[in-house]
């Protein structure tokens, strides 16, 4: 299993339109500064599975037939706005497994062109060639699903968006060791959202989960400066996640 | 006046998601025969106005101060998508007009940002600093406006998307010389469809109207092929656009 981080920013992204602050300056000349919507591709061997859809170049990246299928976390639109565009396209279809959300996104479920999507409950686990999956409902203002996934012994969760965890989620997650848990970390310390974790959350959940490396996604304008703050330090075993970062193995 | 297409293409854009016929595959290694969401530029001295927002790159492209108001056709996804990343921007706000579609597009309306959204009126001319708009009524399956814009004497009109024109539209337009008309043409000869037009349509559209140059745009895959075989010809008026190209003066 190989996790990339194709994008680490929330639904603003880096840098922020009509934001004159230093480090929106500097993330305009810097590519490697710029967060897009939060997405992942998991490749095992040569299969591969994009996490969200809200980047809006899929076709540019995986243009012919590189792409295996697509797993939702949920509707907002910054997870699933890339979809828009590549339903209108030629050949066999793309899986999109997702939460069970009647409403999508916009006419998404009206006009799924290639789209096949098959709708997920929680707890079900299932399988992508040998790769197993598990979807997990995290805490957001939409029915929003994270996912473990477990290959050769190893074992990862992706769980975006979300505020906190459901108890029984935590224990799901800590009843096995696990690898490497990427989640929602939206905000800096102290600042509350009841739909998106802030610094302190994530540093408090890692604990509780016990995974041997957490990674920070789907980071908000706000975070992304105070992480550019020399002063401000993290502990050895988190990390901010960057765009295009390979962060398993 | 100067105006610039950003995107010629329809939903799908070019090159398909998925597809595999030669045009595609060109297309993918040649950027100057990509499309994306029909959209435009129009700029008056140092003002700058953008004509539909489906490309998702703003902020990349506009993204300090450059963008003085959004003028939208319709709400469809490929027309609006790029408002997604940008509502959630900084500063002062910026307008964009529309037509008067309570539904806007997924949670548009609900979370509008920055975005101050104005509600605009069939043949109610306005000003945009000294440019002078007239919205005008098109043909598709949800209200759209086309745009007719008037600077120092010239008068262009940019009419996306539609099949065929109402016929008061048609008279309005014809009332007074347009130096050019660009308008949705996304299948080719023959291909009938109740909300774009095919290049017959086009055709005879450009030949009532009596506008000194037409250029097309919203071109889909089969019509971008059909113009890239060399047995088919259009007449010396009429030009296919294409993305990034200034199209007038």
């Amino acid at each position: 299993m190989r996790l990339t981080l194709l994008g680490t920013g929330d639904a603003g992204g880096m840098p922020l339109f009509g934001c004159h602050c230093p480090r929106c300056a500097t993330a305009r000349t810097d590519p490697a500064l710029r967060r897009r919507s939060a997405s992942a591709l998991l490749s095992v061997a040569d299969r591969h599975y994009l996490i969200d859809a809200g980047l809006t170049d899929i076709e540019e990246r995986f243009g012919d037939s590189d792409l295996h299928a697509i797993l939702l976390t949920h509707f907002h639109v910054d997870h699933v706005q890339g979809l828009f565009h590549i339903r209108w396209g030629r050949g066999d279809g793309i899986p999109v497994y997702c939460p069970n959300d009647t409403n999508g996104c916009a006419d998404l479920f009206k006009h799924p062109g290639v789209l096949q999507f098959n709708r997920l409950h929680k707890y079900e686990s299932f399988y992508l060639d040998d790769l197993k999956i598990t979807p997990l409902p995290l805490i957001h203002s939409r029915p929003t699903l994270g996912y473990v996934f477990e290959h050769e012994r190893q074992r990862i969760a992706y769980l975006v968006d979300t505020r906190g965890l459901p108890p029984k989620v935590e224990d799901f997650l800590a009843s096995e060791p696990l690898d490497l848990l990427v989640i929602d970390t939206s905000f800096p310390p102290g600042v509350d959202n009841t739909n998106h974790n802030n610094l302190d959350d994530t540093l408090a959940l890692q604990q509780r989960i016990g995974a041997s490396r957490t990674v920070m996604t789907h980071i908000g304008h706000d975070l992304d400066t105070w992480l550019s703050d020399d002063n401000n330090h993290l502990p050895d075993t988190l990390l901010a996640g960057h765009d295009g970062g390979i962060v398993f193995p």
